[in-house]
């Protein structure tokens, strides 16, 4: 690793506010599911006992998908990559002809010409390392995940996922009339969507308020399509 | 585009297989959430009916959610992109000379000695196309997004998990006791989970017993988590 500047600079990056962004994801994605669930129901039952009952389970069964869903889904990444290390390095060895014209494919298509490609292929494979990190990333697009962001990201994102559909089941749990429960839920929580949209665009490099806008958005007509399926079918 | 042999070839296979990989993505993730959610709200009540109205709210949200945040989410990316390409644009005729000091330091990063990273900056740089999209992508590390794909996939995705989202509710709408419509949802959500977790690996380049194994494991605890605190709230 750390091959170029621009790569260290970028992974410095990556620790640095990537906790941040998983909570501000996890939180954004846990408004808005659990958010339209106890809309949607609520157009349908007067007491609020069983939206919170739905809400909490729902918040349960998102938060584990997301975070354990996540995490194995990033060490099968990992393992999948060791693997193809391991063949790159076992190719080297075995056909370093063959993977010597395959650097040189990629040297010619930036438009390198013959005689500079075939020295930049000599130093490149001069050093067996380099020679796999190129293979890796040029041949097969292959960047290394890393080991424990991948655990502690599902982990930040499964948690921040049940405080952010905590926040739209509050409402219910406090307020036993499911109309003005799904008012007051549907205030807090926009306004919540639109906070935490904000944020996701300035971590993410978007436009702040366009991503506001657009989580707020979401989250809306996600609520206002499950309100109307379950007004229309109970 | 098309700068070497493997990106045309990854394009290429791109466009065959991920059709299927996102019908399988959205269906198996439509299997997981709507299944513990219904599994959870079973567990509370005599009658099927609040389960289902429950259930559709889900899969009408959860398919929001992911559809139109994701068709979103790559609009924004898209952007991104352009603006980043619109900057880099600027940047090689303003500052020419910097941008080709970026260029030598990627190089520097690959092993390439002195003498033939000057050429072979030379010969990046004769092409403006060619030097804006080395920059795009070993500079920035942004690889350009197709535009129709992101649509496309936030629709597949967005259907299929209505599609995997009612597998587990249709027993719930044809049996009206709680406790044996849970049987037969668990049996069948179960069956497909392996089977989607199966096609899933197939996909993404995973062993496919191994992703099965994982994905039914995911269904599993989330449906068992969330039975649980249905079962302890209400």
């Amino acid at each position: 690793m750390g091959q170029s500047e621009k790569s260290t600079h970028r992974e410095r990056h990556f620790t640095a506010s990537d906790t941040i962004r998983d909570i501000v994801i996890g939180m954004s994605d846990g408004l808005t599911v659990p958010f339209a669930l106890a809309a949607g129901l609520s157009g349908t039952v007067s007491s609020t006992n069983i939206v919170v009952v739905a809400g909490l389970a729902e918040i349960a069964a998102g938060s584990i998908a997301m975070g354990l869903g996540g995490y194995l889904a990033a060490r099968t990444d990992r393992e999948h990559y060791e693997n193809e290390l391991e063949r790159e390095r076992r190719e080297i060895l075995e056909v370093p002809e063959r993977e010597k014209e395959e650097v040189a494919e990629v040297l010619r298509g930036w438009g390198l010409q013959e005689a500079n490609v075939e020295s930049a292929v000599k130093e490149i494979s001069s050093d067996q390392n380099r020679w796999v990190a190129f293979m890796m990333k040029h041949e097969l697009g292959l960047e290394e995940p890393e080991p424990k962001r991948a655990r502690n990201s599902s982990l930040t994102i499964g948690l921040s996922y049940i405080v952010g559909g905590l926040i739209p089941l509050i409402p219910y749990m406090l307020i036993h009339r499911a109309t003005a429960a799904l008012l007051v839920s549907i205030v807090a929580t926009l306004i919540a969507l639109f906070i935490f949209g904000y944020v996701k665009g300035k971590f993410t490099g978007s436009r702040p308020f366009k991503s506001a806008v657009q989580t707020t958005l979401v989250g809306g007509v996600a609520a206002g399509i499950a309100f109307l399926v379950a007004k229309i079918i109970s």
